[in-house]
């Protein structure tokens, strides 16, 4: 029986052991009243509706899929029902502005509910998920008249937002998009132009849609820097035209792979009536606060479904009953054949998703913890330490954990076997469905270049430098032998990257190419860093309180020393092509193959 | 435009120029007529039944599925057509004993036909995918009788045949399987038990469906060493009760995440009558003649869809303008954005697939030239080593193969970003469709146990080293100074190999349960070992031809490049692994996770 059940434990452990989260967030003024008790009882309640509520949903999403009737998108049975719960619970006003209605609790917190959110309703949970974003982007760059008109209905949940960034032609290269929004004499722009990919760009949820709209003014440079952004909702709010639709429409739904219950919409815009946000011209930085905000819960979404993968591959290993393990136990001699979860290859394929999902989830809440600082740390210097770390993170936690992700869905399919590959079972919807991931809120590919080149090589390695320089100063401080050898894995590692980093961008002045070739290993090298370093504490942690529960903490330890003798020898690869690319670059040069791809 | 172009000069490449496939067959009695000319010839005309007839029919199969109705499967529009077209022309024949009707020309031909088969509609290609498997095995171990009453029919394919070998509680390990043979009094059995996931169980293409079934004898022992095979044929083909049905039926189809094309039936055999094929209690040896050409054809099929999606995203590479290319030609710098195959990203992906299907296809077809030597070379002892050759070799081709034919269709899917995630653009239905190749005819991981358990531990060795042997030997031969690094590299590995070999060997006397951690790992290396090798060779015999034809081979020296540059690295995670888990059987011992897995 597929079934999702809040990891509350593991959760408690990488926020409240490893990170002390409560007392960490207690030092923020506006967090003074946090404490761990309070943390755990949102986190309950955020498993309960996520578990109860969302989780039953997801396989029939999956299986009803969203209709387009007369230009109105209907969604599957109960997604309306579950978003309204949603709603009057508070949830998304979670981490907002008290100003707005918000309760203005942390995004650590916040965190924790997409994690289960995405756990057990990827598709149900791309409506809300562009909430948060589209509140971040117009509380920072809007007028006060937008703020007062938009932000309450978008905190409180009673509309959705959408992001319509994606035109046929302009994908992953916004500057070639061609959307345009003329101006009107009342300040307001009429806005002409289709968007295809947009999720939620219809539905029947909220009577209400906030659509922030990539177009381009008459005056507008080409390129990337003649974009603005503005907000064009379904229905105006106010004015002579309150209740009135705009002039917009989803003209056609897409059939996919996965995610068949979030709409994916094309969108076509037509003398519709938007408003700036934001400087004109300058849409895309606006639009990045949302999408930096998209790429954090892309990546927990990623731990998160690979959670629900690992729990339900695991029950069905702990049941299913075939051939005789190498290491049965004498108890079971007389037994024709074992339960899988004891053959090696199997405990591999676990083991390997175990490690990723808790690792993974030390990452996006050690990420998350650095954004409520970033916005709440009383010192300026820390807020933008605090930043610009989070920065450096952001790629690395799209990319690897959605990486992971669709992995450890994959491997949770190898391990039912052929019974994982038919529909019944659950499993293969988490396949489809975390596919996307590695694809949307820009490809991994194009993660692993903003990586290398805008947050690495750009300040010639300070930040990651920084960084570093705080691995290695605690793996200086370790006076616990028992870790030695993780201890010396994650020295040799940290001497690596920063070797191959001041070598690649080195050689980068005299092979430009070079870094836009390693960028992909260079980033799964520094996920590894940061993740050795992580698994390092998390086993000195479980070390400590050992004695609290031995059976708990030792399992975490194990986890951690699988990590280190199974996953981390993939830095050996990593580091070897890396070095490959540099030792060519030097001698014949990188090779552009292109033409050598088009011959036949 | 989705589209399949047959590599026909790609396959020339591995065929002709680096085998000499004409001159090697031409050396066997049966095969003197064989020359390059035929050979080009019929591979044309597969190429053009599979690119004209098959692949049209490919995304109608997944859209459209197989019904059951009234206990009889209707498979798609068109696939019954194109079925008898492929036995009009003589395909199901080809590999066959011109005794019993077959053509009598070589594997290798047929490998050819079933790369391009699967490449263009791996659903239908399942059809006819195990005649040659049952052929092969009623050809070996059956009565003069049912040869002559069946292996016309199969030959011909007028016929279609099955595998029925799962049951629900009985899929990996077969020994569990429950189903009864009770012998009657006419040398004939009545069959009773249901059978699960069997492909083509039912359908509408040909009017009678050979089964060969597993099952148990009345006194037959437990477990695996208590299975008979047995013919159970749909349709009474002679006898009294000619022309009648025999008692089995399809009671249910399985919904999957792909080849939908294919009815994945679950069987009821109901006091169904069947004749015993080969020795009562010997039925898994039997099966395992048409499990080890299934294997063979499995991998093979990872190659050719792998091509499709390389040849698919390379086109969508071309067409799609996104972004500016760090490595622009001068010609466009008033561009606003180039086509992504400039992208050093996509060209990664490209090549990878590029590599892996390359080398996949030098695989598969030096495999298929050891099967026809070891049916038909004239010396006995030749026979057996290429026979063993090629057992060494064939769990290797099914998982690495179908492993690196999923990450291929994945790497596609990428390459078309949002595009590739949506239903109409093609792709990914073979990300779907491939996904089970990891899984079907002995999942991945039980391939490497294969591997290294009875392939290469139970002889200690032996084989393996004789073919490293083989690859030194002609490392040892090379004076190319240009492939000095690549010699270098494969020499490496092939000690690695031999050392990892031995001391896994050794430490698995003391630590049975080592090897069976590292079987992935060891597979994999040993893939890599053959694969750098037949590089190397692809490589030499690229510059010896450059003359004619720069472009082309040119293509082919720089693809073995990035091979060596890019994908061979993966060695270094492979060989640490295995020694991280070897110092560990040595100092704590290898952690049983079984515990650990399940603790919350």
């Amino acid at each position: 029986m597929f079934a999702y059940r809040p990891p509350l434990k593991d959760i408690q452990f990488v926020l409240a052991d490893m990170f002390q989260a409560a007392s960490v967030l207690q030092h923020y003024p506006e967090f003074a009243e946090i404490d761990q008790d309070l943390m755990q009882q949102v986190i309950e309640e955020a498993g309960r509706y996520a578990s109860e509520i969302l989780f039953p949903l997801n396989a029939v999403g999956d299986a009803e899929g969203c209709r387009l009737e007369n230009g109105q998108v209907k969604t599957p049975a109960g997604f309306a029902s579950a978003y309204h719960q949603f709603c009057e619970a508070g949830w998304p006003a979670l981490a907002c502005d008290p100003e707005y209605g918000g309760q203005g609790l942390p995004h650590t917190l916040n965190s924790v509910l997409y994690e289960m959110l995405n756990a057990t309703n990827l598709a149900w949970t791309m409506f809300p998920g562009l909430l948060h974003g589209a509140y971040s982007c117009i509380h920072r760059y809007a007028t006060d008249d937008i703020k007062r008109t938009y932000l309450p209905k978008i905190v409180s949940g009673e509309w959705l937002a959408t992001m319509c960034l994606t035109e046929p032609h302009a994908g992953s290269d916004l500057g070639l998009l061609r959307t345009k929004a003329i101006p009107n004499d009342d300040g307001s722009y009429r806005i002409t132009g289709t968007k295809i990919f947009i999720s939620g760009g219809d539905q029947d949820i909220t009577e209400n849609i906030v659509h922030l709209v990539l177009a381009r003014l008459p005056d507008a440079p080409a390129g990337s820097k003649g974009i603005s952004l503005f907000v064009v909702p379904k229905i105006f709010p106010e004015g002579e035209r309150a209740g009135q639709r705009n002039s917009l429409i989803c003209t056609g739904l897409e059939h996919k792979m996965g995610i068949h219950g979030s709409p994916t919409c094309t969108m076509q815009f037509d003398d519709a009536t938007g408003w700036l946000v934001g400087e004109p011209h300058r849409g895309l930085a606006a639009m990045f606060v949302m999408m930096n905000s998209a790429r954090l819960q892309v990546g927990i979404g990623g731990v998160g479904i690979a959670e629900t993968a690992y729990q339900n591959s695991l029950a069905y290993a702990n049941e299913r009953i075939q051939s005789r393990a190498v290491n049965r136990p004498e108890s079971r001699k007389n037994e024709p054949a074992d339960p899988i979860v004891m053959h090696p290859a199997i405990q591999r394929l676990l083991m390997s998703q175990r490690a990723w999902v808790e690792g993974g989830r030390m990452l996006t809440y050690y990420s998350a913890l650095l954004l409520d600082g970033a916005e709440h740390h009383p010192d300026p210097a820390q807020r933008k330490e605090m930043d610009e770390q989070l920065a450096l993170l952001t790629p690395i936690i799209k990319a690897v954990m959605t990486d992971q992700g669709f992995a450890g869905a994959s491997n949770a399919v190898q391990i039912y076997g052929g019974h994982g590959y038919v529909c019944e079972t659950g499993i293969e919807q988490y396949m489809r469905d975390v596919r996307i991931t590695m694809i949307y809120e820009g490809t991994n590919e194009i993660q692993a270049i903003d990586l290398l080149m805008r947050k690495i090589l750009a300040d010639k390695g300070h930040r990651l430098g920084q960084l570093l320089d705080t691995i290695d100063a605690t793996l200086a401080a370790n006076t616990d032998k028992a870790v030695s050898v993780a201890v010396t894995a994650v020295q040799k590692l940290t001497a690596t990257l920063r070797d191959l980093t001041e070598r690649v961008g080195q050689a980068s002045l005299e092979h430009p190419v070079l870094p836009y070739h390693v960028a992909s290993e260079m980033m799964r090298l520094t996920g590894h860093c940061i993740l050795s370093w992580l698994w390092l504490k998390a086993s000195q942690t479980a070390t400590a309180l050992r004695n609290n529960d031995p059976t708990f903490y030792d399992a975490k330890r194990h986890t951690a020393d699988y990590y280190f003798t199974y996953i981390l020898p993939e830095t050996l690869q990593l580091a070897g092509v890396v070095e490959t690319c540099l030792a060519r670059a030097q001698t014949q040069g990188l090779q552009d193959f292109r033409g050598d791809l088009n011959v036949q």
